[in-house]
């Protein structure tokens, strides 16, 4: 089709180009092949990073720099296919955060959502709104858009958990806004726990009216998410392209639980292998448990304990856990769904 | 606040982040202040372009190419502040697209949702998934995500539009896919003027069932909506920053008429000057009928007839109509606004 | 099954049951099959009323009360099945009202949400929230829940139309609320025809909140309605059991254009068969256009231009038109889709 | 108003009256004032059961009647009010139902929705739609409309537990389908547990299509949702009118767990006295936990554990525990919403 061909260019051509040109014109004819494409191709590639090889810099960025002065002391895990853009995939932000014992994160808040999902020690804090939830590992915590949040470490370890903001989304629609608290830590008004009795167990305030799109529970503990896939299991009810998948919810809606980024919870029994499925949000993947290896567009990924690897847009994936596994993962989707864009490829067809 | 500020590159520092760029890692503490900003700061910058200038050079890119080789004959409107990057505001796209006499641009379909707003000409028409629908000056035609659509012109003078699309958000997102017809014109299944009857009354068919996002309705007459106005206009409820401003609706849901772009069409009175106004969804602006000027972030625009001017996200807008004017509008508030992204400002504190 | 049957009702049961009915306590295995039954069974019935006998009757009862002294001059169409309970099917009620020349049916509001079909007359008003409406043959209009309203005949001659309300539906939740207002009519604030032009050319206010579940369109003009229909049916795409059936809307959801009604208008074709088709929806018609006859539950009726005759749930229907025939409907199925209980049956299993 | 007063019935209206009677025809000015009321005003009155006597009476139905022979052993709680219409409130019907050890209530299906309130024993189950679960003092379990659902009791003690049902909101709309199962239990092909994991976790399987309008949860376990109210209770944020209250909710959407019945579970500390409330949504209480008295309407009643009370549409109602106390409630409240008819009166104007 000559959707996908460039018409030839002639002298004439070339110099009515120039012509225009700095009456801020340009032929769409010339660009359109690559700019309306046949399939997603975006410069998004494939990619694992070792977690213990990323902790080991993230300590030694510990000396080099404080918690305070970072603002936040972060890693940017950066596509190779995207240097220099802090981005994971096209639309998102992916970071590995470092606090150590007796450190705060200073409290601030912007446009931008983040998750957190930790990864190594236990106890430290997020504190959302007025309220302080208490990190474990494997729990999914929540600092949802335009909400102020700061983080402490009051254990005895460093506390490392990864970052995933919608960062690039926001520059993308030019909405950013940001600004710090005068204070290192917000006023605690709400008892630890609060938000997951109030809205986490199936029950809501009888006139609750949320304000933001954002689930008003910030922390998912890994526990009970676990807990949830163990008992399903017993059901032996296995999807071929995803074993057994979670979404996590906003109990307000039902919807994802962040608005621009959908996160997902997995588990793939030790030796099953997932049929090639493909779909147009780029995902980040988190090994929470087990070993394996993913193949994505051919390429094949050994991954372990809290390695952490990325998937691009309409790349065919396959999983093969060695052990029983569970995946953590996050993507575009919430917002590609609520856009009409998302599409997806179970390979049965 | 840190936020805003950069620490210090010491030696040992820039060593490390040497290190470890190599593993695809990047401190997030050196670009932050950069990505996640107090206030949108794009490279969009607020701009005019002359619509019988711009005519002029359509008409001579009418003898440099055909429709049919060119697959789209359309000079991009391209902002002078994202140059080279086919768009006219960060999220979207803008094109003045010329069908000559007797020419067709032949059918084909992709993601991108596409608008089309008449400026020149009368009775050329628009094939969606087997309709065709008639062109008159200030319809807003709709060529929705994923349809396939053609358009001809039978009429013995040549048809101008402003094509208006969401090609950089699909980019962003990584999810075009497009494909062309096997036929220069798609086959015709339905009677003109069917759609807009069907679901353009305030009555929908009894078990209707939408399937897209889009609205169904893919003509909105402007004789229609400039009624609409001039009847409301007699209420005398006057917008101190909108004047009067309607929203292009989907009758099926009541949402905007396409998911990723809002239109809108509103009445400024003579001598009306609007209230200092900004939001986050950059905006394009189309002089339908009148003249006058638009002052954007202290910059001054003089409009006439058919002009077209850009606003940025986050810019003082003000009108300053000289005669009775309508301006057409579109922008990425639906997107931001199905992402909670969407914020304005109208003065009032 | 033993939902149909009840258990015999032995002397020592008979003497149990009368010694706990003094405790307001009482078996359900003896009512049992009578309150959760197989099928729909009501005591409402089919029936027809002829207009021109009923508009006599009517015309009689304007020599015998005024409309002020009566607050609403209207004759109740009492379905035969339900006596005395002001209810033309179980949940909906029906009456024919009259307004003579120079005569107010005076200003007030209920929770009663009600609509109006015009039969008679040209020119006469109803006042919702301040606008005006000039009511025409064939014209559906709202008086919305909670809203007040009157209505005037300045014309010379009687103006006569269908009412429809959910009144047994209000008392049913016990949820009646009412009040008169001090003065015969209402000031008028708002020019007539603002809100058709504001919300019913698919187009809303750029900030519209929609304060209530009604449409806030109060008139929607047969004119527009019957040429929606007249140009679809050049599309020859008729439905077995509804010929070319469409739904009124709300323009701001897409839903119902009241909570609690549904309201329909459609067009069968001289000679036109329906199939047999049956809902949980009692259904009432009117004739707006054309004569012919239609079966319900194996019972005839013929009918004439404004006749209205009534479905009950679940009884079959077949139309019959003899001429082209327009029938304007309405029935709570916006209430039963809202509370999950509406089923209908094509016959085409 | 006049809408309070009747016209007098002259002789000459009379005779009218009687004339149009045989025309199924109604004068609406004779019952205006009684169909559509300043308030409302049903015949339901305040009432409350005294949990032992009625269980001594319905242990002693348990020797006239075997569960199978009564399809479902139940004594229907009926209003004072409403004698003879199987109703505890004007749209709800209650009943205490007792299954003995080794009984089985055979399985069947209805349109009906079904709640059961768990009073009595422990350990018995209800099977819906394939999967048993176990029923603990205090479960709120659902059994949906239209879901095959049996009970069965393999416990050495008699199993209570209160029926809160729409059954005449159903017989109102006429919308009654039920059938029985040929076999006495349905096959089993879930798990024990799987829902509540699969739904109740805060998380969705990945693709999940409701396909019905009731929770997919169909038992919310007393431990989770009493654990829920006293970890709220710390934050001591106590509402006047409710003390703790909280909404079952359907995690699918964030709305009521069955669609058109509304429950709730409110905790109440001993000596709090909330204030005077009322709504348009009759309600019906059980004392969970503690006692206490409550005030409906001027009249007192005091409760302790087990007893069921009921509260009429807009009567006001203030509780009074002497205890820490816990009420389940339920009312139409989930049907007045969406049907916009729902108001409350806080007393705070």
């Amino acid at each position: 089709m000559s959707l996908t061909e460039k018409p030839t260019e002639t002298p004439q051509r070339k110099a009515f180009y120039e012509k225009i040109d700095e009456k801020s014109l340009t032929p769409l004819w010339s660009v359109m092949s690559s700019i309306i494409t046949p399939e997603p191709t975006s410069g998004c590639q494939a990619h694992c990073w070792n977690y213990e090889e990323a902790k080991a810099y993230l300590l030694e960025a510990g000396g080099l720099i404080t918690a305070k002065e970072a603002e936040r002391r972060v890693l940017i895990l950066e596509n190779p296919g995207l240097r220099g853009q802090s981005r994971i995939t096209t639309s998102l932000y992916a970071g590995l955060q470092l606090v150590m014992p007796g450190e705060v994160a200073p409290a601030h808040r912007h446009s931008q959502s983040a998750l957190r999902f930790v990864l190594d020690g236990d106890g430290a804090h997020t504190a959302v709104d007025g309220e302080r939830t208490v990190m474990h590992y494997g729990d999914f915590v929540i600092t949802p858009s335009g909400a102020w949040h700061d983080h402490g470490n009051r254990t005895d370890e460093p506390m490392i958990w990864l970052d995933g903001l919608d960062i690039p989304m926001i520059s993308f629609f030019d909405a950013s806004f940001a600004e710090g608290y005068p204070d290192d830590e917000q006023p605690i008004s709400r008892k630890t726990g609060d938000s997951l009795a109030r809205f986490g167990a199936n029950l809501l305030p009888v006139d609750f009216e949320p304000r933001k799109k954002t689930s008003p529970i910030f922390n998912y503990p890994y526990e009970r998410s676990r807990a949830a896939l163990e008992q399903m299991r017993t059901q032996e009810e296995w999807d071929p392209c995803h074993g057994l998948k979670l979404r996590y919810v906003n109990p307000v809606d039902g919807g994802y639980a962040m608005p621009t980024i959908a996160t997902f919870l997995q588990l793939l029994p030790a030796g099953f292998t997932t049929a090639a499925y493909r779909s147009t949000d780029a995902t980040v993947f988190v090994a929470v448990e087990g070993s394996g290896r993913t193949t994505i567009d051919g390429k094949v990924f050994e991954w372990g304990p809290k390695d952490i690897f990325v998937a691009p847009s309409w790349k065919r994936i396959v999983h093969e856990p060695a052990t029983d596994a569970v995946l953590f993962s996050y993507s575009d989707r919430a917002a590609q769904d609520r856009l009409g864009l998302w599409r997806e490829d179970r390979g049965n067809h």
